[in-house]
């Protein structure tokens, strides 16, 4: 493939690459906790990194909006208005104490892939030279930090909201609608960040691994083949609450302890499965004072898999173990699913299309790229109801992610900056 | 023994212990939670309650202070205002989510023995009739709720206050000194609460089981023989928060899965000895993030024993296990130590008060009563070091406190005011 890219030299990525990792460090000081960064749906720091974005999206001569969910997004025109468009995008929104490139690296990414594409369009204004416009997509609430339920940006935007989200509450018990309203946005209107499939080329995201394998091979760049399917589910183990002191171990109903046993029982069943991971992130005991026997405990429980039969099939033998714990120990249990999505498999054309992205990086006679399928979810699981999707992956140091030793190398995105950025002529040079 | 208080005959008990019922109802409804008990030390809800005791110390013609700690004091003079006192009395600060008799019971019912056995000084004034004045102390923060620290109210009194403890801080992060300041307490005071061995003749506590012993034997009252012997730690468990979706078993160091090996080895190893128990009421995970791998884990430790000797040979049996488990999964734990208490054992003098007060109020030929340790920490623990300490346990249904379902009967408490009343006689019989 000779591309019209490759004549800008490396001068030009060096620079976008340098630019990324910048603008992300700039992105982490918008945080609400001092120490360590965090940005969650419709905070403060939403709407001032959001304000950032759409600067930047502006220099780059896009228009701009914020969707009914609070996306920012911003588009540059092909010569025809009615061209459909490209999305290149990730999310901005961050887990607790997190790292500074989940999602981050790739809006930033996808803004230097418009800055290398673009052309005049006359004196004042750019344009797409493709036969597709380019929009980015800076998604939130891909973590699912506040409300619990993740994806809800790319769920509006895919047109699968569902209404029962509005009674979600946060750690403070507002609502999903009540926050909504004091972030400036209207419920009612949600339905207008849906896209229709017909205006959509497809949608391109570069992401951090968030896993070892890249490194563990000493690669930059992998296609990712699909999306893990997952599940999240919230448990309640109820038992008594009781004095410490003065209840022997015959008469306890210790929540606690029942719930310790199925965090390891997640450890142990998910160990024996292949493709099958399950996490318990959360856990609490109540009342939570020192000389009280919990009467109730509160965990949550994530299962990803490659496959959703393999997941499924986990969850039942959890199931299982968890009344046999809870059984012998008195215990009631119960589980509110709070999340589900199938795996989703990125369409061939982006997987061939992100493939000869990364060879135009390599020295001829390098090995074929790596194709992983990707444990973390994504905003593509969502997207994938409206258009075909493709994935990036970026090594990633030793895959700590979540975390604020996160990390990403400057050359790595500089490669994947050509990587996407080649692969968007590919798609363009395939219509 | 044939006592004065005997003639007062059945009725005046009863609306004794009628009272006493109504009272902690009433108390009941002073609480920081709605649809539920919780009341902390130095708290709006510390000091509306104590408003109430003093009131209800001055309809019985005690003088009071609150004392520079924050305990409610009432004192009632014997004919020589320099006799030394008689402390009755208990705590009136309570867990979350806590039943209504725990402490409050025997604070109330201190008022009702001193009902019971003052007589007019003169036409204005009453007097105790013994040959030493009666106090009822109110004290605050056995519990240890609301800094990690129990006993801080009764430590004050025994005059072992230590200034480090003005550290410490609630979960809002203020710290005890701040609380007193708010409180409208003076900390550079503090000492102003302690009491001289030679002013006080010694500490009688009722106080419910804590424990379904009495129950299952079907008694009412039983004498106290030791406060069991206790140690506190919190404990921080230390791994790394890794991304939950990208992070394989085998390099997660996932601190919860830790801590709940931990939980279930505290009730292992205590199960395992006889008079030693210990309970994890405390588990919190972090970040805390239903998709990331826990990279710490912080929970509490409460360890209780009949003698001290047992109880610090589990402790060292459980920091092994400790070692080895988190050797195992590759995580860092560490311990602070945040109470401890040796146990303590009862004035004979004062058991056998309690006694002959419980006989009084069987049928003649009854067995003798019973006579338990206390595996719940107590006030006595500290009151210990400046007097002799004496409690009666009442029966508590099915023995659960430390909870809304938390009991006790009336006719029991009616009990237990005869009891202690007796006691005192008899102890002023003695001197």
């Amino acid at each position: 493939m000779a591309s019209a890219l490759l004549v800008t030299g490396p001068d030009r990525i060096a620079a976008a690459a340098h630019r990324v990792m910048a603008r992300c460090d700039e992105l982490a000081r918008v945080s609400a906790a001092t120490g360590g960064i965090e940005r969650v749906y419709l905070s403060p720091e939403h709407a001032r990194v959001n304000r950032l974005a759409a600067e930047w999206m502006r220099e780059l001569g896009m228009t701009t909006t914020q969707d009914a969910a609070g996306n920012q997004v911003g588009r540059l025109e092909a010569h025809s208005p009615d061209a459909p468009a490209l999305l290149l995008g990730s999310h901005l929104d961050t887990v607790p104490d997190a790292g500074r490139f989940d999602g981050i690296a790739g809006v930033l990414m996808a803004l230097e892939v418009v800055r290398l594409l673009r052309v005049p369009a006359d004196a004042d204004r750019w344009r797409s030279p493709l036969p597709f416009a380019l929009e980015v997509v800076a998604f939130w609430d891909e973590e699912g930090t506040r409300f619990g339920k993740a994806l809800l940006g790319s769920s509006a935007v895919a047109g699968v909201w569902h209404d029962d989200w509005w009674a979600l509450t946060d750690a403070d018990g507002t609502t999903l609608r009540e926050a909504f309203v004091e972030f400036g946005l209207d419920p009612s209107r949600i339905g207008e960040a849906a896209r229709r499939p017909d205006e959509l080329v497809g949608y391109l995201e570069a992401h951090i691994e968030q896993g070892p394998e890249l490194d563990q091979r000493g690669e930059s760049l992998a296609v990712v083949s699909s999306i893990a399917s997952a599940r999240r589910f919230q448990l309640v183990v109820e038992g008594e609450a009781r004095h410490a002191g003065g209840t022997p171990y015959e008469r306890r109903r210790d929540a606690l302890l029942g719930a310790s046993e199925a965090a390891l029982a997640v450890e142990r069943v998910c160990r024996a499965e292949h493709h099958v991971i399950g996490t318990v992130g959360q856990l609490e005991a109540y009342p939570g004072a020192v000389n009280i026997v919990p009467g109730e405990a509160r965990l949550s429980l994530d299962l990803r898999g490659e496959f959703d039969g393999s997941r499924d099939r986990v969850w039942s033998a959890l199931s299982h173990e968890f009344d046999v714990i809870m059984g012998r120990r008195g215990l009631r249990w119960s589980a509110r699913e709070v999340h589900a999505a199938p795996a989703v498999f990125c369409a061939p054309t982006l997987q061939g299309a992100l493939r000869a992205g990364i060879v135009s990086t390599l020295p001829s006679g390098a090995d074929e790229p790596a194709v992983l399928f990707s444990r973390a979810g994504h905003d593509g699981m969502v997207i994938g109801e409206v258009a075909d999707v493709g994935m990036l992956f970026l090594r990633n140091p030793d895959g700590i992610s979540h975390h604020p030793d996160e990390a990403v190398s400057e050359a790595d995105v500089g490669f994947g900056i050509r990587a996407l950025a080649e692969a968007v002529l590919q798609l363009a040079a395939d219509r």
